[in-house]
């Protein structure tokens, strides 16, 4: 029998964890080329765990080429994986020659953000995975025109080394707007950044030391878990309630997160109040003044992304927790990415004058200053007056986008599946029966084309496998129709099979008794 | 009697150490506001230090308004420094409120990277600070023609996210540069980063901890040291020979290196073979390849900072160590901005596949990705055959600067000083006579409109507080040839001035005796 142990309980998909162990297996010499590893049904049984599970491993290692079936002969190991031939190459500028690199790195890092399946397998895929605008909405000419004039009027001074903080013009254009918005900042409240990613990066180089503690919403973005994770920081995870669970405030929980505050030495809170990714939920207003008392009393700043703020699909924008910040403890982070253009890598940080001049040293340690011509474009189209005008056309087009998914999920999905009802932002959280592992159903769906995001790579802990995490802005209202019905479709299919097979288990593990 | 101690030996100025010492007596309630504190001389009398560090650790100070000197009857405090009163603030957006931000910060910061001092105090001062490129000769107009191309050909696909490795464009036309210089690389071995700051922050998020060790030159670029101790490694220095020493080799110091090789765990060395920063000298073929050779031996990969290579004034190019490179044991970083246009932060780094995949992913999670806009068009601006035009325009045009500043040099510095003959670059090193602050002579020569770099800013341990760094690519010759003048009319006053004090203190000293 193998030597192979799934962890139930980790983060880390079942099919993955047997997948990494068979691979470990083949390179530490326990399998050999030629071995006979036992067939899906088999192996299921002495696991205790779904065949589907040992089928989706082995569709994998047998993609690496580490594995092959023979129908009516069974399995065998018939070479090393292609994916961990990369250290050992002849000395050249294309192997890692003499020099064990892997050996040299700082830490274990990880795979993409959504991981390797979240990648499209064709030109047609429907992707509900990333939280990007649709390039076909981009205000390209206008960009195109805005560029022009300020090469035409400033174009010397844009192609300079410019002031850590931010281009000027484009400071002042973000000071007018966020004013106009109801924030009055000024210039010394604001710092330029490589977009909301490197804000984030920036304040964690700011504040945090390995060691130290923030707190975040559990599940969160995967991209600031990545940040803190590489810089060594303790992550703590707050739950955050959706509408899918009645009768609780939608957002954070307010309760667990002072409980979390009092035991332990939280430095910041890493929060995200409107259109939360990956849940889609909004702090509604009474809990945001509860939570800005909580930190007050606690004295702990929020970092608050605003990021998905001006994406309300209808009615008035919520007020920014850096709004109602009264003790002057939010530091907001912000960009246009959402809205557009997030190839133009610009994104701003809100804070007292303090923390912006500590954030100006250690951006210009960082990468000197952001872009200056794309700094210089965003400011020409907020003169212009076109950013207003791309709010609202992106407002409206996701908005039907949303109803759109939210249409077809109730047209297509089966009944024991739950999702979240934002109010806009870029995505929404669906939950599928329990027991079901959002990751293996993703095999099946990308097969037809068809892709979205795991839950579980948006947990820092506590996983919940049976949920994911669906994009709809894009992507057309036709694709989602299209891609939800597969979706549905696949689930559907998948559940009767679970059901069959549980049937046979059932069966399987009586005749082991 | 004021309890001051200043620190002979220290890289911080004494004046700045002065000053410093005033200003915490003020804040610690050690002095108040009417307290009458000593006369220059009687000060520079008690801490035996020559009477001008005295009188401008009061000029600063008076300049913040802590201080107040009354003609005949001596000088008084009279109030709290402004530079400091950030803190206690009202609670409002612009104060730091009822936190103490201060005190949440990872570490201590200090100033900009080459001091408070080396700003322009005009519009008119003529800087030798920054190696920067002249804006005057920027290629503007050539570069708005390449942006309106790639937004009209390729707008959706630019401003939409992309890869993190680098918009691919870009990444073929460097392939092909490189591999048309001679160094035979893939796709596989290149990511691009927002400039070459941000490729030594990415590597050392990649290979360092904190409490690692680095082997740099002594001097070397503040950009590196900053990056360094902010990750809370450990910088180890080896000296730098430069031309001014007769009868050694000019460069990093070989067999100093390999003694700190031999007696400490260091995981990589950054190096400038080309045109150093500060110093302007080139490591000789023969050394580079003995340089290898150690690296080799001892198995630590080199950093290999190519940005200034491209810019000698005459002949070929110095192969660069990549390129000398067989135990594939060297990282290449490079970037066009000290070619012109810095204000496109776009650089990039060579490497092997294992460290570029690695370094994908840290750069996924520092900021996603550099600006694509930026990207695609450096990529058309090679493609038309632009760049190579422009590097040779460039390299005409420094070096003429390059001939104007070593004449204007010889024609008026005194004759006690010393600098490198650099073959290219845009820099030199200047010693003055021992016993000489240059941070002092900047106070001065800063009156006058002219600035430039201390060298104090450049050392990571035993500054040389006699030299100075003069950067010639961001003035014309007539401003090298007017400033150079003034700088040596200016030192020439102090050292006068010099003279006729130390004779002054003699008899001060011997009186107190």
């Amino acid at each position: 029998m193998l030597p192979l142990q799934l962890q139930l309980e980790s983060h880390i998909p079942l099919y993955v964890q047997l997948r990494d162990q068979v691979r470990a297996l083949v390179h530490g010499g326990n399998l050999r080329v030629g071995d006979r590893i036992p067939a899906t049904r088999e192996l299921a049984v002495q696991l205790g765990v779904h065949r589907t599970t040992v089928a989706n491993a082995y569709a994998e290692l047998e993609s690496e080429g580490l594995i092959r079936g023979h129908v009516g002969r069974g399995t065998f190991i018939c070479g090393e994986s292609n994916i961990t031939k990369i250290t050992p190459a002849p000395p050249s500028l294309n192997g890692g020659g003499g020099v064990r690199w892997e050996s040299l790195f700082a830490d274990e890092r990880g795979e993409e953000l959504l991981g390797r399946l979240t990648q499209p397998t064709s030109a047609d895929s429907i992707s509900f995975v990333a939280a990007r605008p649709d390039s076909r909405l981009f205000p390209v000419a206008e960009l195109a025109q805005c560029c022009q004039t300020v090469m035409k009027r400033e174009g010397a001074d844009i192609l300079q080394m410019g002031p850590s903080d931010g281009y000027p013009p484009l400071k002042n254009a973000l000071v007018e707007l966020l004013r106009s918005e109801g924030l009055a900042i000024k210039d010394e409240n604001l710092v330029i950044t490589g977009g909301c990613q490197q804000a984030l990066d920036l304040l964690c180089k700011a504040f945090l030391r390995p060691g130290d503690s923030v707190l975040l919403e559990n599940p969160t973005y995967p991209g600031a878990i990545a940040i803190f994770a590489a810089a060594r920081v303790r992550c703590l995870g707050v739950p955050v309630h959706t509408d899918v669970q009645p009768g609780s405030t939608p957002g954070v929980d307010l309760a667990a997160l002072e409980a979390t505050l009092l035991s332990n030495r939280i430095k910041l809170m890493v929060l995200t109040p409107d259109f939360h990714n990956p849940t889609g939920t909004t702090l509604p207003i009474a809990a945001r003044r509860r939570l800005l008392e909580i930190a007050a009393r606690y004295q702990v700043p929020i970092v608050e992304d605003h990021i998905y703020a001006r994406l309300h699909a209808e009615g008035e924008r919520m007020p920014p927790l850096k709004q109602l910040d009264r003790a002057n403890l939010v530091i907001q982070v912000d960009s246009f990415s959402k809205l557009g253009f997030p190839g133009l890598r610009v994104g701003w940080c809100v804070a007292p004058p303090s923390v912006i001049e500590r954030l100006r040293l250690v951006k210009q340690t960082t990468d000197l200053h952001t872009d200056q011509l794309a700094q210089a474009i965003l400011a020409e189209f907020m003169r212009r007056g076109l950013l207003a005008k791309h709010i609202a056309k992106m407002r409206k087009a996701y908005g039907k986008r949303l109803n759109a998914m939210q249409s077809a999920l109730t047209k297509h999905m089966p009944e024991e599946t739950r999702w979240t009802r934002p109010s806009g932002g870029m995505c929404l959280w669906v939950e599928l029966p329990p027991g079901f592992d959002s990751s293996e159903l993703l095999i099946h769906i990308r097969e037809r084309g068809v892709l979205f995001a795991p839950g579980r790579y948006f947990y820092l802990q506590n996983p919940q496998p049976n949920t994911l995490r669906l994009s709809f802005t894009n992507v057309n209202e036709k694709e989602i129709s299209r891609g939800i019905a597969t979706l549905a479709d696949v689930l559907k299919q998948e559940m009767r099979k679970r059901q069959r097979g549980s049937r046979r288990m059932e069966g399987a593990r009586v005749a082991l008794v």
